[in-house]
């Protein structure tokens, strides 16, 4: 995702690249093992639904995917991570190059996700919510066996309308209140925020997921802006009426989903706060990375369960994190020793 | 006080105009109702412990004070909130002039407390650490009847053992985090920080108070720090392996205080925030000041009388606060209405 300051009020940049990968080829990039490359950040959250759905649906192998470094320069993403600072398959060292072989014209964000067609090395798209459903719907023929149906058509028009006021009050929101002009548009951010994180908390309360009694699309979404709210939202962006921590239903909710596998796997807490406290040197110039908060509490016992509820229903957990895809130990909550006396 | 960044390592400037008021007046300042004016800001620490003192002390008629604005520019503290800019007693504008009329050469920091002498308008003393204790050991002719004995001589010794690392790790920790130069000198402080704090959070589950069974220096001292961690040290000085509100012990001890009179009504939240995330631009460019954290848990009960303890032993509480000396509504945590149904 790129940013854009316009005048006092934050404005994300929403022109993406919508060419559509499709069973049907109807665009010109049909769906095909081994064809493309994801192009993520796990810094990121609009990347990291990505991730989260890839593993869900088992699409490691026909999908496969590159990681960029937390930390990118003015102009690009880079893959820094990467022997030689190039990524293997792509050849290069930034993720710009594929949007320009796209365009040379391109002058919009340099953005992950992006799904980069891998004979030509063009980016296809980088329309991430649009990229996670035709993983859902498109994509069918390569899911696992067990993969969850994470965009159900009977609970489509609920998922849409849930989808809706945590983008943008939250997903979008929290970088509404951190990127604001004003004091007041902050504050706007903020109160429309913790509103919304508020009712969000009241129908969690009665429900184990957002929406039917299994992990869907809606989910994914939500949780990738909670995963990093006291991390970085709250002291980076100034969200903070409460850290999650202190909102009992929704820290619960967090750390159940954190706790099924294909959620908690995918995340980095040291990519996500290096990223923002790096890369925004308007908003932090000392350049200073929190050391906080503690992230062993995400392994603790969460008791959702006494709501019922399944997370992949009649289907199956993915299995484990292939090791090359998997995040460092250090970069995880990790288990206090049990205390002493 | 004031901030000296020397290289990567944050140092204070604590070179004080070390003059002290007392009874017997060997410095060429005796103690005299009127004469000397409590020069403060709200929004520090350090002058806090003197607005603190003072009230418990019940020296408010004795000893006037002076408020200065939460905002200061880069040469000192102003009189920007009462009539006209002007300090109706001192009759300046800036703190500073109060320095320059001691030494026309004061190239020290601006600093509150400092403590002005009236008839000539010289700043007597803005050593911080000697006021408080002179307070209680050279103003006692005046105190109110029922004052506490705040540095009483037979746990004098345990006091100062407990301050020394409190000053070091606690009161000078989160400022030496918050102005670190280097990733590394942060982590240093943080570490040193948390792990204090938990030290006094062990101390403070046998027993009420720092030292014996009421309230003395050591507690007025480590409050004005507790007070001010999550609206400011939290998120802007970065120290946040945990919130206040996250670690039992001293969250309960610090809400004990603050609902003892004499101490949470002294604290002005809005100039706490505004302070330091307006002033520390070099810190917090954008000048958002945070909205949150919610503050109405300060008034939650706490608890801590089941330790024993009386805050004022044998004496009393300091009666309501002077009119003139109220903290305005709206900057002090407020009751939230009765949840319904």
């Amino acid at each position: 995702m790129s940013y854009v300051h316009a005048g006092r009020d934050y404005e994300r940049d929403t022109r993406y690249l919508t060419t559509r990968i499709t069973a049907d080829g109807r665009d010109g990039y049909p769906v095909e093992p081994g064809r493309y490359r994801l192009v993520v950040s796990r810094a990121c959250p609009w990347a990291s639904r990505a991730v989260i759905v890839r593993r869900l649906l088992g699409l490691e192998d026909v999908l496969p995917m590159a990681v960029a470094g937390p930390v990118h320069d003015e102009r690009s993403w880079t893959f820094d991570l990467d022997p030689g600072g190039r990524d293997p398959v792509l050849g290069i060292e930034r993720l710009r190059d594929a949007y320009l072989a796209r365009d040379p014209a391109y002058d919009r964000g340099i953005t992950v996700p992006a799904v980069v067609d891998v004979p030509t090395g063009k980016v296809v798209t980088n329309d991430f919510a649009q990229i996670t459903l035709d993983l859902s719907l498109e994509w069918t023929a390569h899911h696992r066996p067990g993969a969850p149906d994470l965009y159900p058509a009977v609970l489509r028009e609920e998922i849409d309308a849930v989808n809706e006021p945590v983008y943008r009050d939250v997903n979008n929101g929290v970088y509404r209140a951190g990127f604001a002009g004003s004091q007041e548009a902050y504050e706007a951010a903020y109160d429309r925020l913790f509103d919304r994180l508020d009712r969000l908390g009241e129908r969690l309360t009665r429900s184990r997921y957002l929406v039917g009694d299994t992990v869907t699309e809606a989910d994914v979404r939500l949780f990738t802006t909670l995963v990093r709210f006291d991390s970085v939202y709250h002291g980076h962006f100034k969200c903070n009426r409460h850290k999650l921590t202190e909102l009992p239903v929704l820290w619960a909710y967090a750390r159940d989903l954190f706790q099924t596998p294909g959620f908690g796997d995918t995340v980095d807490f040291d990519h996500i706060r290096r990223h923002y406290h790096l890369v925004h040197t308007d908003i932090n110039p000392t350049g200073i990375v929190p050391a906080g908060p503690d992230l062993s509490p995400w392994l603790a016992p969460h008791g959702r369960e006494v709501l019922g509820g399944r997370p992949f229903g009649d289907g199956t957990p993915p299995g484990p994190v292939p090791p090359q895809e998997a995040v460092p130990a250090a970069h995880t909550p990790r288990r206090h020793a049990p205390m002493t006396q």
